[in-house]
Parts: C-alpha cells; sequence; structure tokens
C-alpha cells in the first residue's frame, strides 16, 4: 500500500499584474537610498533573473482560506470523492488570511477550519489543521498525510497550499514583484491498486546560519512605521544556499527510492526564481553525472510568479491537465516534487503515477 | 512499540496579574453598552465561574517563540536526550510572536524554525514546522508526533505550545481576564520498554456551526480602529458546545484503549474555565454511571489562567515534578489528556505511564 495523489486542483486569481505595473514604484536599497537606475532597467533585469513577465493577484473580497477553497473544491471533485470523506484538512500558508488593506494576520480559527467550513462538511472526525512550514508547506503536508495513512489513522486528506503574498509585500522593495497570490490542492489517498504513489521523500529544517534568510521585516522606506512588517528576503543567500542543498536533499529522496535517475520523467520544482531553478536542475543531474534532459523541469513562473506554498500543486494540477504546452505526465512515470523556502525548509518526494 | 512521554517542560511567565488590576479596565457588552455593575462586581462573578484569581505575562523581551524555546530546553533535558537527537520540533500556537505594543502576528519563520535556532541544532534532518489548532494545538501536536513515529519517519520528537495572549486581548471585553501567557513542552520517543505510552486517541474538528465560535475580532469599543482585531469567543456557545461534545471525545479514545473507567486515574484537561471543566468532567463519569473520583482532576486555573495550548503539557510537567499539592502520577498509572478550543476543535488521549 503507497499513498497517492488521487485529484489536484488549483486556483488561479483573475488579476493579472504586468512587470510594466511596477514602472511607477519607488525602490529603494535596504539601507533606503534610491537605485541610480530607472525602474524600466531594474525591471528588466528582474525579469531576466527571475523569468517572471507577469504575476496574479486576488481580487479584494477573498482572502487566503477562499483561494484554498476554490482550489480544493476542484480537487475533491478530480478524485471522485465527497467532502464527507475525508479524515484530514491539511493547510499550508505562511502568513493566514490577510484582508486586503490591513496588515493583521488572521489565523483564529485556522484556515483549514474555514475551508471544512465552506465545504460544509459535516462528519466531526475530519480534522482539520494548518501547517507552517515555509514555501515547501504543501509538499510538507502531502508527506504527513502520507505518514497519517501509514500509520493508520486516515484514509483520505486533503492537502492545501495557498498564499496573498500581495498583500505582505513592500512596495519599496524590488523583491515584491516576485510575490504572487494563489492556490493548489490534492487528495492523498491510501491506495493498493497497484505500485504508483508516495515511493520516497525527504525533508530537511537549516536553522543554524539560515532561520532568517527569509523573514518578517520593516519597508526599506525608512520613515515608514516600524511596527509594520512585511516579506523579506536575503536573495542571494537563499540563492546560494538553494544550490548548495536542494540537488542533495532531492538525491536523498530519489536514492531511498531504490530508482535511478534515468527513471525520472519530470522534476516540479518551487517557482521561486527561473535562474535559480535552472541551476539546481543542473546540480542535481551533475551529481549523478548525466545530461539535463530535455522538458524535464515545466515551469510556471513566467504567467504566474512566485505564489509560495501554492506554486508545487499549482504546476502539478496544470501538467496533469494538459494545460503547460508540450508537458505531461503518463501513467507509471516517475516524478520529484521539491521545495525550499523560510525556515530554511526543504524537501522532496519522489512519486511514481 | 508505542510512542511515549519521556520528558517534560514548563515555562510560567514571572509577571503576575491579579484579578484587582483589572480594575480600572473600561468593560463594555459587545454591542459597545456599559455595564451597570461596577468593575469589582464583575471581577467577582468572573472569579466565581473560571476560578482565576491571577494569571501570568510574559516580560516584553520574550515572545511566543522564547517561551516555547525555554520549556523546550527544560523537556530536553528532561528526557535525557541532546536536542541533536530530534527528528521532529512541532510547535502548536495561534496567534505566532506578538511582539508587545504591536498588533502583526510575526510567524515567519516558523516558531519551530525559531526554537530549532535557539537550541543551536546543527542536524538539518530535524524538520521544525508550526500547527495551527486552537487550544488542542499541543494535544495535536503529540498525536502526528505519534504518527510519525509508528509511520517510521521519526523516533524522537519534541512537542511545544506557547502562546502571549495577553498581547491580544481587548480590554474592553470582560472575557481578556481569561487569557494568560506560557509554554509547555514534552519529548515523544519510540519506546519498546514497556507497556507505557499512548495507548489511543481522539481527533476532531466542529465546524458546520462551531467554526467561528473562537475569531480575531474587534473591540467591544466602537471607537477603535475597526482593521485591528483581538482574540474573542462567545462564551456561552463554546460552554455548551464542550460539553455536548468533549466528554464523548473522551469517552471514544478510553474505549479505543480497551479499559474501563476505573483504570483512569487522572484526567488533564485544557484549563479554560473551572466551572465548564468539573461539568465535562462530571458529564464524562456520567457516561459509565460513575462518581467522580476525588481529585481525579487537577488543576491550575487559579493561579495561572487560560494559556491556550501551553494549559495542558504546563499541567502535566506541574503534577509529574509534584509541584501540585495531593497530585502525583505513578509508574503504571492510566491517564487522559483532553482539550477543547478554537476549531472548533476536540482531542483526547488515553496515556499509560
Amino acid at each position: 500500500m503507497k499513498p497517492a495523489i488521487t485529484g489536484t486542483g488549483t486556483f488561479i486569481p483573475s488579476i493579472i499584474k504586468e512587470n510594466s505595473k511596477f514602472n511607477d514604484n519607488v525602490f529603494l536599497n535596504a539601507d533606503g537610498t534610491s537605485f541610480s537606475n530607472p525602474n524600466a532597467v531594474i525591471i528588466e533585469k528582474f525579469k531576466s533573473i527571475t523569468g517572471i513577465e507577469e504575476r496574479r493577484y486576488a481580487k479584494a473580497e477573498y482572502n487566503t482560506s477562499d483561494l484554498g477553497f476554490f482550489a480544493a473544491k476542484k480537487a475533491i471533485e478530480d478524485a471522485n470523492i465527497t467532502a464527507e470523506e475525508l479524515d484530514y484538512i491539511i493547510f499550508a500558508h505562511n502568513f493566514g488570511d490577510v484582508k486586503e488593506g490591513a496588515i493583521q494576520s488572521d489565523i483564529l480559527p485556522s484556515l483549514a477550519t474555514r475551508v471544512k467550513y465552506l465545504l460544509e462538511i459535516e462528519n466531526p472526525n475530519c480534522v482539520a489543521y494548518d501547517i507552517l512550514f515555509g514555501c515547501p508547506g504543501w509538499i510538507e503536508g502531502v508527506i504527513q498525510a502520507q505518514a497519517f495513512i501509514k500509520a493508520g489513522i486516515a484514509q483520505k486528506c486533503l492537502v492545501i497550499g495557498a498564499e496573498t503574498l500581495s498583500r505582505v509585500i513592500d512596495v519599496n522593495d524590488r523583491d515584491s514583484m516576485i510575490y504572487s497570490d494563489g492556490a493548489g490542492a490534492c487528495i492523498v489517498e491510501a491506495s493498493d491498486k497497484d505500485d504508483s504513489g508516495i515511493l520516497s521523500h525527504a525533508s530537511q529544517t537549516h536553522t543554524k546560519e539560515e532561520a532568517y534568510y527569509l523573514f518578517f521585516g520593516n519597508s526599506f522606506d525608512k520613515n515608514k512605521d516600524k511596527d509594520i512588517r512585511y516579506i523579506k528576503m536575503h536573495g542571494r543567500k537563499i540563492y546560494e544556499f538553494a544550490l548548495n542543498n536542494v540537488p542533495n536533499a532531492m538525491k536523498i529522496a530519489l536514492d531511498k527510492s531504490g530508482l535511478s535517475i534515468d527513471d525520472v520523467k519530470k522534476v516540479f520544482i518551487h517557482q521561486a526564481n527561473e535562474k535559480m531553478d535552472e541551476a539546481i536542475i543542473k546540480r542535481f543531474y551533475r551529481l549523478y553525472k548525466k545530461p539535463i534532459p530535455e522538458g524535464v523541469m515545466p515551469m510556471s513562473i513566467h504567467k504566474l510568479g512566485n505564489s509560495s506554498v501554492a506554486t508545487v500543486p499549482t504546476l502539478l494540477d496544470l501538467v496533469l491537465k494538459g494545460n503547460i504546452e508540450n508537458q505531461e505526465v503518463k501513467k507509471g512515470e516517475v516524478i520529484i516534487l521539491a521545495s525550499v523556502g523560510a525556515g530554511m525548509n526543504i524537501n522532496a518526494i519522489v512519486y511514481k503515477y
């Protein structure tokens, strides 16, 4: 018996925010000083590194939990189950519901509770909780669902990743262009149909030097209220950290599965930065002294940006449903899901479809 | 093999806030109107229902993650292990780090990451994440640790519950007198020494009517900023809900364990309200048509108030270390840990020492 993903769903918010919309932002350095370059140059450089042309923002009337609910509904339909059958609702996020225009995170009750309420589930034995684990939260939720199934305390779990990062960004920080809103979800079920499902995983938290590489910090505009904080990152440090550690974590998971690198057909990696993702995949294949197979790494970052916990389930759903050109996953193929983010957390799942 | 609690620790903040300190609060009804009674009468009534005489507040320099770290250190020492041996750090809370005087919850990085950083753990395979599950979050963390051990992905887990509720209260709401700051922690280990450990559990989330019984809401002072919210509850509804559902959940767990009500020596129940806890225990024993054994329910609420996720691990630690008069747990005795809170979540663990 291997826990398997039996359905996926995504919600892509409708507001398209193109790079040009940042033309009038007053971008500052971390020390509050101005850039010598005009925004057009800053934006072009940003695009050449991250690959991001546009990103999505949620409508003001929707909160993170609503986005999660929309994705969850589709995943439940896709798995052909009813919501009442669920044993767990696991919701990964990092900021809770943040009302547009306000600055407080609302996490009482948990976002999983809100989704259960919106799904109108009556079954009290469907346990709903939230997990905070940085961008890798959704993958970690799948790993937890798998553990509950293996421990015999669950049969069917809904795992959601959703975020509205547009509401926690510092408009004076160039990094604000990275972040996006979105939601993805899946159903993980105990399955004994065949040998498909979760084959192995790896999960890590690096804190000694890295705990605060992603953090909640003040605006680069030094005149702003010091008690208001935003998502902040030490981009260069994260880039180096990811390159040095993500390929290894992926290798740990793959080696545990007993499969060879040649068995891997696709790698679904957290959409944080195109150049970084390309460098990670390069190092990963270098660990096995193999060339990178063409098309092995589907990407959605160009049009969707970095929606944190939502990137991997969204990308997976898009490919499975045939919504990314020249990308597909066929029955029996082996894929890797991998992520890296605040914590600093890293994880990877080796999965056979 | 039964996962077992091999060490406990607690941190009780040093600032004592007596009921008399609320004499000058301007208490209002939910609709913003005043009470006809003076505060002395309101406070006396409050005390007679909840049992709370005083509560603890953390010093301004400490955040929730610091409190959790202090409790965690003691639990690690008590279990006679080193922090480097930990496979998981699971941190239960509901508001994150809230700096005194500020209104934002800081949950980036996760509080578990902050504890791992403070413990100076180098092992990257020690996975640190937060769980949001209302007041029952710490017990749910223990249930998750148990699942990871049973699933073969962990041997030693640190489970922390900590909260600084003093920083999210509406001073115009009488319920603000309930809330307290605190932290408790334990180590859950795979153990095959004898038949002690976690025998069974029950876990529930009720949302149909109950999702927003505890919520993040505005001050009762209608002149205050609508974008600033506080911990709020529908006390009467929670009271009735708890009475109707907690005894049943405890019974589900006890019946699963195969033991009889006569085997239960102590019930450690979330310290939310003394009258409510007494009513719960009464109904629980009524389900078995048995009288309530004297001293079966240790209490700490009189001096410590309601510190949410921290009450059960704190109470357990106090009793195990002989710090509550006439209360002890002897080797071989069976106890129940039970909680209820935001979600609305309920859980119970039947445990043999």
